[in-house]
């Protein structure tokens, strides 16, 4: 059982039910007697099904209020020269965040979400108080993953453990969309092994430059996610993956999706960090995958690989690599109008327009 | 001069300059100075330096509000049998706009945009005035370019005449983004018909099934593309394009793009029918094409080549098909974060982010 889960992790995994796939139908019948050619919405509809789907009500609620919620963590890996920006830089993001100068600040607030930040192992020391800074440090950041597993056992269901009360948190505050984000330097390096060891993939294959990998060190980079990939068990669960080559961020994260699918609202996932760690989450609680949409594309290797090994299309393909929520949070816009489709869109009969040559005679 | 353009146009065309290169570079470098790790935002921050270029000034101002003008206009070669929806259908969602019920309705208000519609055209009798509707019929309807030329010169130039109107008449109550809208039965073939023309495609490669031609009725609209753009000399200018094979509504939004790159306010276009247009405008105004962003990749084969004539990368990709203003309403909130960004994010020497050895020492 060494790959079983803390309390909060487990009571949550528990209460997170596969969505009705009548509702799923339900909602593809009703976008195709709304004004417009059948499909056209493209994306939009997909989304659009989700949403229903994960609301079990067909039109679905508007997702909102959202919430990003910052992930922040430091990396032992980081010793290892994975990525040129000092350690310290984690700390100082964090104090951007709070300021709100930082990208995820102004996304954020020209989206229509709030940001909070939870600090789950910055190495550095974090001054002062703030309101939307939550503290629940693991540890002050991980071991070196190159040289030994990253964290023990109870620090990863711990991990597990904090994302889920967060979301727990966060929707008794009222929040109707979980959106991930995350803070951590050096934390692609242990997305790209939580990757490689989720998909099979080859280390070579989903380890990318970051926030800023030269060549060489993208080279050491890939080295390190091979050789600490090749530590984990073919049968490793994801508590033991997150365990040997994870970050406590991306385990946070993992029980924040959990937490949000366990409530039964949409979360929306951001880049590399949050792909691995929605892998970790699908791994210990498949049905969780239902209750996700992927915001984005990331151009980091690893993010396309896990969105395949998912079956995922993202909405947005904006070149992004910046993390932080950033482009969960520009996908908002798109996911919430995909509601407001299915909400506010009159039908062919509403709206007296002529189809029945085009969609055949229909009957509401 | 048969390819000469009316007054308004003309004068608009006068007045539209490129954008200075000094302020493009200026944007790029103050990218390079916000906390964020260089160029991770994408292509946000491509979006962000196109604003910063349109207005002459870093940062851009907000491209808000924001204006979707839907220009509505009928097609004669629905005779032909291109289209499975009857032509009424036009005007039946002209009266579907005005009652707040369509798609671009939803999505607009979702995106914090509000909606105009023009009638540049509509065939069937359109009842009673609104608030939001602006008359400007050119004919009821153009006539069949499969046999004859769309309009005449007279028509052509009107069409143009009346889009910058349009743009201007907005722009002075206030906007500061414009967005194109189209709604007429037929206009996808019309809009094959100006692409082939103006890339030198073949019909075969830019024709598309546009609201849903079934397999024989896409092989029909290829044939008629493919005819119709044989009429059109090599040298012809976008003027005579647009008489021969193009539509009322295609050459309002060419006079729209044209009065918005006049009044300095971004354009932001949407699907085949808009980049229909855009060819037409930037082959009579070729600086024009600095002052668009493309809002969206349609589904339409005409829409990529179009794209790929002007070099333009579209900000989302969501499998849309729908027109009406649909794709670039849902990239407002790109590109309005793009503003923002560059507007409110910290520098690294603001937030004392240690950046020094990634991005050099720099001076503010």
């Amino acid at each position: 059982m060494t790959g079983a889960t803390g309390p909060a992790f487990t009571d949550a995994a528990g209460r997170v039910r596969p969505v009705d796939a009548a509702v799923v139908q339900e909602a593809i019948a009703r976008h195709d007697r709304l004004t417009k050619p059948p499909g056209s919405l493209g994306r939009v509809e997909v989304a659009g099904v989700r949403l229903a789907a994960i609301a079990g009500a067909v039109p679905p609620p508007d997702p909102a209020p959202a919430v990003v919620t910052v992930f922040a963590a430091d990396h032992g890996v980081h010793a290892a020269g994975v990525t040129p920006w000092p350690q310290e830089v984690t700390a100082q993001m964090v104090a951007n965040f709070l300021r709100g100068g930082a990208a995820i600040n102004v996304i954020a607030r020209q989206v229509g979400a709030s940001v909070r930040v939870v600090d789950v192992g910055v190495a550095t020391a974090l001054e002062g108080e703030h309101p939307q800074l939550l503290r629940r440090p693991i540890a002050l950041g991980t071991r070196d993953l190159s040289v030994e597993p990253a964290m023990d056992l109870e620090q990863a269901r711990a991990a597990l453990d904090v994302g889920v009360e967060v979301a727990t948190h966060v929707v008794a505050g009222g929040a109707r969309c979980l959106l991930t984000g995350d803070m951590g330097i050096g934390n692609t390096t242990a997305s790209a092994a939580v990757i490689a060891a989720c998909t099979g993939r080859d280390a070579g294959a989903v380890t990318g430059r970051g926030a800023g990998a030269d060549d060489t060190m993208l080279e050491r980079k890939r080295e390190v996610v091979h050789q600490a990939t090749a530590r984990v068990a073919p049968d490793a669960n994801g508590v033991e993956i997150l365990r040997e080559v994870g970050g406590f961020e991306i385990g946070a994260i993992a029980g924040y999706i959990v937490g949000g699918a366990a409530a039964r609202v949409p979360v929306i996932v951001d880049g590399v960090i949050a792909l691995a760690a929605l892998l970790i989450a699908v791994d210990l609680v498949p049905d969780a995958l239902d209750y996700v949409i992927a915001g984005h594309r990331s151009t980091e290797p690893g993010a396309t690989a896990a969105l395949a090994h998912l079956g995922l299309e993202p909405v947005l393909d904006l070149d992004l690599r910046l993390g932080e929520g950033t482009g969960a949070a520009l996908a908002l816009p798109v996911v919430r109008a995909a509601a407001a489709v299915l909400g506010e869109m009159a039908t062919f009969d509403d709206a007296q327009v002529t189809a029945s040559e085009v969609i055949g005679p229909h009957h509401d």
